[in-house]
């Protein structure tokens, strides 16, 4: 047999990026639509996958095509590579915070952009905040009129990649939006790609925008109760079989 | 003492093969019963067996001849190795997809076809679908008329198979049986074998296959009784133990 | 402080021995009550020791004297070697098959008979049965009328040896005995001792055997329940240390 | 990939100081609440920080700034160092400690002082107490009129700290006060305050000291609030995710 | 940071011993009352500690003086070396039993003494029994008229040392007393001390035994009493910090 191999990156297209853009499940799967939605809306260009060899091994298939669990794309115009991840990083945060910093050493870029949505009790629309602790950074969000996030406690990748980033030389810029809900947010993850949209100058056409992350929202759900389905049998099961 | 050894494969006769065959007990033992019926039906011949050395050693007895845990078979006329297990991979699907990469390497495959059930609440008879990426498997596939699995998780020895096998330059095809039960289900293992027949022209004849999978579901649906039972009077004797 | 020292393997005296005979307790404690009775009958000696450090250390203390976990007896006139466990090797059983295993390779035995019970839900007498995939010893069971194990699930070291010895060139044989209880059961190891007796042909006295195993079944009892009296107290305890 | 990094100490800038002050929260959050109000009322400067790769990432921000979990300050004028931690070690204490003497050492300090609440049922005002194995700083004590701690199990960092320190060759010296509440409590913090100030001769401004705490309290306590939140919503939103 | 560094023991001062004593907390506290007795009354010197780096971290602080979790003592007189534990060894016997040899193997021993408490629903006063294999002994047990102890289990630091001192050429001799109450026992202690005075010829006083074993009972009644207090306080604690 083999020796275990690690887990690993594979880029099957070496490109340069100034930009890394992270999308994780978190509350109201709001990173994980967005990132999506822009996959689509964008055109990105699929040039990497990962997996952690560590828990039950899980694909999805969706309108007949294989969804890596962690996908790397790339958008050439936008200068921008993102990694999209449809499970959760549960128990491996640290582990996924190493690969999105590795993507970002790969492609050469200078900033990380996480996306994380943040629990809120208060009703109406979702608001967007920033975090960065680049001076310049901050001047231009507060320029485009996005508020900073004054008090929070943050978890997770986006926590991790807080502390590891600036060891490496590396800007981290968080934008949260607020989320009502733990089931998929698609208002919350719209409110993500606007601030997105003007931050990066992306000038994403914002009418389809919301009808189209509730349509990934949609597939999104639909997988999920797949999942689920599939666990329950799964725990059915386990009673049954030899061994 | 010895050291402790690797769990390993043992191929005692050397052979080739173009396609390897995995069944991994999973919903419905669709393709343990499948896998286990090929291998009665095409008068396979047993050149390999595996354990992990993790969990409870279990062996099953049966028509006075040991089965081993997992079993490697070989068919000369149909070029093909079946990986054949009669228990479930539980947190060891990573290990027991690099065991068929493994195989597949030794007796230098080009396929993999991994077998599997997939849960269903519709009634009625069982459907069957394959997923590939490879576009030239997928024109056959087409072409015998069997459906492509547009939309599903699959978890386990397939899952990580379909994403480990690219990278080993191994083509894999799954197909997949509706299973409206988590009990042994000889019909969607029969659904699985016809399938299997189309696409490999195996020429296996039809009228008994329904007969001989209920057969061995039933010899199957025993041992897991026997099991079961040695498992409830484990429990009781644990507590009565001296230690 | 020293290196943390692998659980090992002490022969304090080497001898020859074509046959390693394994008692760790299973159901019905059968091995452990046939082992210990043939111990004493045959007037075997104490050839070495061995102990897991794994687990909270255990020792008995029986007429005065120590008794190991696992001892390891010799018997010159029937050319054989026991292993006796009176602690179950739960978790353990690959390593437990190990031992044996390398006992029998310092010993230079050819052939490994593994005792077991097995579960029976029929009243009744114990019924035994032998299982070996070796063609000459299987005549030599028929030619004694013991009959074959048909079906059955076998887990333990039992399974482990089933499944690891052949690699090593070594015969396994087991016997059986049905037992209809998880408390330690003397009937069931007088039968397993019936059937080592025409195997080996060890010309054991019928007489007293039924006797001499219901009191090693009694010494054995009180020992079990010594050790249960351990486990409450110390489960009390625990509550109330320092730490 | 890169090699898993061990967690590791950055500080970004070197300083030369005689003595560490620790604080990691224990009962009552009083050491963290001390070191708070030290750090913001004697102006330190953050020369470094650290984290353990273990368990789920968390940072806080507050104020619109990210606040390292573990965060290394310095104060030239006392020639102090501080390791002033918002999240507890457990399960981590001994490689906290390990920290603390590492910080220690590359700043060549001579001594560590712990902080640290203990519980107490008695009501009234909060008490304080130091213990020192150096008969030197227990004269000093003595002489500035505070009680030794006569009686006492001593749990965490400080305990691991009183273990390990000597054998680097350093001097611990604890400060203790009781607080009566597991919340937060300013009072007992403020008490430890006021030891540290006669033990080092701070001048610290007693007016503003118990208003300053309490205001570092309630901050505290906003950030456990949401922390808490936090993990509600996601132990909702594990039940919901892919995989 | 530095490497992780193994737990080890600590002579810091270097001492030859023929005997040496072992008390680590069983039943009834009664080694480690008996031993704390003996260290006092014998007033044996301190000469080494030891700690596990494993689970959380506690020092004792009795008398304003630091107690070391594991304390090494010599006294000259009676050639003796205690090793005094105030900390269970739960999970660890196997290691503290190492300890105990390792210690034994510096200061030249030729026999280790066990001292442990075993369970009895008897009421009325607590006997004492010996277990040894010396033959030599087991003749000055039997002539100064200490009762072997016939039958029994025995689990702990004494269990693992009966198993593994002969391997390293000691004599292993144990003492045990029965304690008929799982919280700390005076009186079982008391008559362990007894045993060891026989034994040994240390002509302790006997009229001051029982009081002062009463009075460490005590002291270390109230070290539990606050030790418990902690961990309940800081069960609450958890519920409450950030992270």
């Amino acid at each position: 047999m083999p020796q275990k191999e690690e887990p690993h990156l594979e880029l099957y297209r070496k490109v340069k990026a100034s930009t890394v853009l992270e999308g994780f499940p978190g509350f109201g799967l709001v990173s994980t639509i967005a990132t999506g939605f822009l996959i689509d809306h964008l055109k990105c260009e699929q040039i990497g996958t990962f997996w952690f060899e560590q828990g039950q091994p899980t694909v999805a298939i969706h309108a007949n095509k294989l969804i890596d669990p962690i996908g790397i794309y790339y958008n050439k115009k936008y200068d921008l590579v993102i990694v999209h991840s449809i499970t959760p990083a549960t128990q491996m945060e640290w582990k996924a915070a190493d690969l999105v910093l590795e993507v970002a050493k790969q492609v050469g870029a200078e900033e990380i952009i996480t996306l994380e949505g943040v629990g809120s009790q208060e009703e109406g629309e979702s608001r967007g905040f920033y975090y960065t602790s680049n001076p310049a950074h901050k001047q231009r969000f507060e320029k485009i009129g996005i508020e900073c996030l004054g008090e929070g406690i943050i978890v997770g990748v986006t926590s991790a990649l807080l502390m590891k980033a600036s060891q490496k030389g590396l800007d981290v810029c968080s934008l949260f939006a607020e989320t009502h809900s733990t089931l998929p947010d698609s208002k919350a993850a719209a409110k993500i790609v606007e601030l997105l949209d003007k931050y990066l100058g992306l000038k994403v056409d914002y009418k389809p925008l919301l009808k189209q992350a509730a349509e990934f929202e949609q597939k999104l759900r639909g997988m999920l109760e797949q999942s689920q389905k599939a666990k329950e049998l799964k725990e059915k099961k386990d009673i049954t079989y030899v061994g």
